[in-house]
């Protein structure tokens, strides 16, 4: 389909795993428009997959691409001889995946919850699930290029962020490691549209009980908020996360609460937020007027602005993303770029 | 609860069977507001319900009812002695209880499609479910009180409309019987919010896949078509109906594009709908501007307005209900008016 | 028009002033089912206005209402002789008519910001406009039935609560006023459907800038802040109040963080709520699940729950109310209600 | 920003006029991803403009371009040298700066109605404008590639179509001209979301009043109507057009009545629809499942599908497309393709 502008180098040969799911169909849609790269398979974790076209299986991919979806397999896998492999699935798949990925040597951008952690207890806790792959968490890197650009680069698994954790992390890193913050009492209120939490149907997740309705969710157990904690350098107990569900399709706004160190002001801020961000063309400081989510739906983009109450010394720090760009599918192939060696905008502009 | 208003006279007791449904929770909450009857008990038509307060079950309806909701029973229904009952259930269960209420002298306002026709293959043809229930069908009258207002007042058993067909024959019965349209080539685009369509979780009611979308469904296979032919006096091959999801949860809109017949002009239809409606106090013909959906969400009314190309003599006729409401349970509520002598607006304005 | 219910005794004469408005629409409605009141007369406040049925100008009230809509004066006010009069105006408006009322000594109630201040310079602070009655304030009884019922009961003039200020108020009131909780540190995230924002165009209300969009808006400055402070028992500083903007029409949620008090529990806080809404109809404590909007959504409740994060002590309450009913024009109904002696739920359920 | 792909030659230079509003937005975000063409300057037809950097002006832009936004001259546009100008402006502000780039022989897309129709009078009648540019007529072609790829290769004007015109005529005009369907009587009943109106504020586009609503406007006089109907061979009295609003920000759904010729069946339509598209990218023909709106939302397709009445020999077709890419900037990047002799889908997969 779409390879006017494919380099005359071989492409890199990528495969999705869990191409059928929101974030799938993003990355098979970024693919598509990538210069360097090529989807080459793609691939689904649910049970009775059958092999289909894609297309037919997201009639909006139609055009889009011509590859067959198969379930997952590491059969399949060794079989489209792939460079890269994005995985979209649930944990567990990832778990199994993962360990015969790395063995062949392909690299792994793992979009699931399961490598985030060094520590493996720590999943196993909010995920109530069994870490099957500890082994391989000693060659995972967080894949948050803002902060570990150089690592990504060199790495041959990458554990894409959670979607909250960009959004809440990009706000609270700069501040809490320059010590403009004091690194406790921070509340994280953050709310997301629907296609955060999948396709899977449920009872909230029905039009009829989303439209004109918001709520709050997994109050005081939701899983990205020890990674919030552990990217931002704050103490879990000293975090207060509640995400919100909004009725619309895509994109996050967090509103974070913290306080003011001693003698630390507006242009504090600012510094920390600029030196943390000066080589990201992906997070964009605002000062005139606060993110929106309308702003960075369809982008790669995480925007962040602040206030701060001269009566008390809270600063109100809002940050924002699409969920399944910045916040999934989007990040993951600027992972991807800063592995190969590309511009980390590439085909994400 | 709200009891201030309820008359000195023993209040007729009502039954509402599906009381979790969309439908029946509307039904509850009209009730609870009734000055005349009193809702005594609630009944879900699931298989695996228990018993428990419906307040439970509906957190919205908290301090609205403190009645329980059981499972459906014949035995369930005797035990509370109910004047009426309404049936907001899946057709079979309506099949299944309707002949032992009429036998028990209760009186019962059905809101399937089980009684509309009073040809039971016309229903058996477009439901694909057996008629087993032929001989309550002699007794069944259609409740369309603004047509059939002096039937309903006498019947034990009424077949509440379908939301759909409220809304296109509103439109098309006073222009059919008073010939001012040719009564052929008949086409009825209609579009309503997905309430209408239930609350069992779907894939095209999730509201990812809902929300920001619009799609013609059920394309020639409509099960109000066969309705709003007969209820308008129409041959069903006159009809193309065509109904479409809205991102929105209650409300339709029917657009309705028929052939005036010779010599008919703009006043002949505005004579005939005024003929057909004088005493109907839920129609409203709307001149200066067509009905919109938001004029009549949260009520009982049915607007109209109808333009015409003078090009080539076809009138566009645009008409609008609440599809819970006169689409459902406010028409139910304004047949159990009828049936006990009551106004008809009483406790739906 | 619906008068089947009206009582035998002389009807109260009614007036809502700002009729065109989302409030003032929901008053007409409201005032429509009353069985004691009867709308006599509507006024917009706009200056351009022209008499003509209100129906005309706000179709969806056509068969609800027969009265003409007049330009507000005080000389319409005197003819229409009425015993209370509803204000539904911009805050100029209502400073300029209340003296003239309450000389005449018609009861008032009002719905903008100028009387709910004892304390003009507070209102003059936060909302930039002059206070030109201060000689009424001392006559205003704040219009929050939950907390001032007796008071209401004998008041010539009410000033209806802020929609914000009554979500967060009814969260956090009961709490400070027994101790349960620092009064210092607070922090309110409200979100906030569209209507709230009234029908005046607007760019950010623009459907396609709303749409899939949410922000925070009005942070640090907006003009409940104080409201809340004054009605929780909390100086201003200590309260951080941060308002949001939902794509929806109608609904708060407000999501209230506080630290628990040396030695406080959960069931503390549920003593807390208990005892102060013991005789509030309309205010429903949830335990097993968290308030949402759409449980309120069309209702005069507002919900309230919360959760207790023990490794650091701070408590996450929820509230939600329909930001024109409980917000709005419900609690001016549920006031008239105390004021005239009839019970606070009468045409409210 | 992101030239890493710009090919070696010199970029073809690009001018956005009405780079503000909602089609000039998308200009601009595909001028930005465009591997041949470069946007070197933007300005707005506003009156009162000043010249501000464009992502000042639209926040969601900001890194995406750094051009400035001046007032639209024919003087600034000299000065920008452009090799094509993008006209997405009032019709009047069209008219204005046609003649001059002409002359100039700069390239223009002109996205108003101003030169869709051969003759002007049409446009006055439909339009209520004077044409003040005739005799730029005679070089206009029809921006539609599927029908006009040759000519428009060779065009030094090109009139964009409307949005519903593209979705209408894609159904329509392959049928007429192989004489499939009767060319009478043909009725389409389309609905739009809310971008498809422009940025202008309107009472009926604020958000509380769109929002759960749906209404039909401009019936029987929107401007589409002549252009459909010329476009697809058409007598304009054959053809009732009537456009809904939706509460989405972006997408159409036409739903098309036909009748067929005699003899003609299903595959007769098919045959038709894949000899006109058979070289056209971006017209998809589904057979399995109707065309839906978020299939096409965010891309340049525009989707079709039909049934057939086997009782009535009605044909039922859908068409959708994205209003802001195939409906309108897409297109026009489509016609710049065309223009310059570059693959029709560069940078619009």
């Amino acid at each position: 389909m779409n390879n006017y502008s494919k380099a005359g180098a071989r492409p890199v040969r990528a495969v999705v795993v869990g191409a059928t799911g929101y974030a799938g169909i993003e990355l098979v849609r970024l693919l598509a428009r990538h210069p360097e790269a090529e989807l080459v398979a793609a691939m689904s974790s649910g049970r009775d997959a059958r092999t289909l076209p894609l297309a037919e299986l997201v009639p909006a991919l139609s055009g889009i691409t011509a590859v067959d979806c198969a379930p997952a397999s590491a059969a399949a896998l060794a079989a489209a001889r792939p460079d890269v492999v994005f995985l979209a699935t649930p944990h567990e798949v990832a778990l199994d995946l993962v360990p015969g990925l790395l063995q062949a040597d392909v690299r792994v951008i793992d979009l699931s919850g399961a490598f985030r952690f060094p520590d493996a207890t720590v999943f196993e806790q909010w995920y109530q699930v069994r870490h099957t792959a500890t082994a391989a968490l000693t060659s995972a890197v967080y894949g948050w290029p803002e902060k570990n650009r150089a690592a990504i680069a060199g790495a041959r698994l990458v554990a894409n962020p959670g979607c909250y954790a960009t959004a809440a992390s990009t706000a609270l890193w700069p501040l809490v490691r320059s010590g403009v913050i004091l690194p406790s009492g921070v509340i994280c209120d953050a709310k997301s549209g629907a296609s955060g939490a999948g396709k899977g149907l449920r009872d909230d997740l029905h039009f009829v009980n989303l439209e004109g309705n918001c709520k709050a969710y997994s109050v005081l157990t939701h899983r990205h908020t020890p990674e919030i904690a552990e990217q931002s350098g704050l103490g879990v107990a000293e975090l207060t996360f509640t995400p919100h569900l909004l009725p619309i399709n895509r994109g996050i706004i967090a509103t974070t609460y913290v306080r003011l160190a001693e003698g630390m002001e507006a242009h504090d801020l600012t510094a920390a937020y600029q030196e943390a961000y000066r080589d990201s063309p992906f997070v964009r400081l605002r000062s005139a007027r606060l993110p929106e989510i309308s702003d960075v739906v369809g982008t790669n983009y995480c925007d962040l602005g602040f206030r701060i109450n001269p009566a008390n010394r809270q600063a109100i720090i809002v940050s924002t993303l699409d969920n399944l760009l910045k916040g999934a599918a989007g990040q993951a192939l600027q992972n991807m770029n800063c592995m190969f060696g590309w511009p980390e905008e590439m085909a994400l502009c």
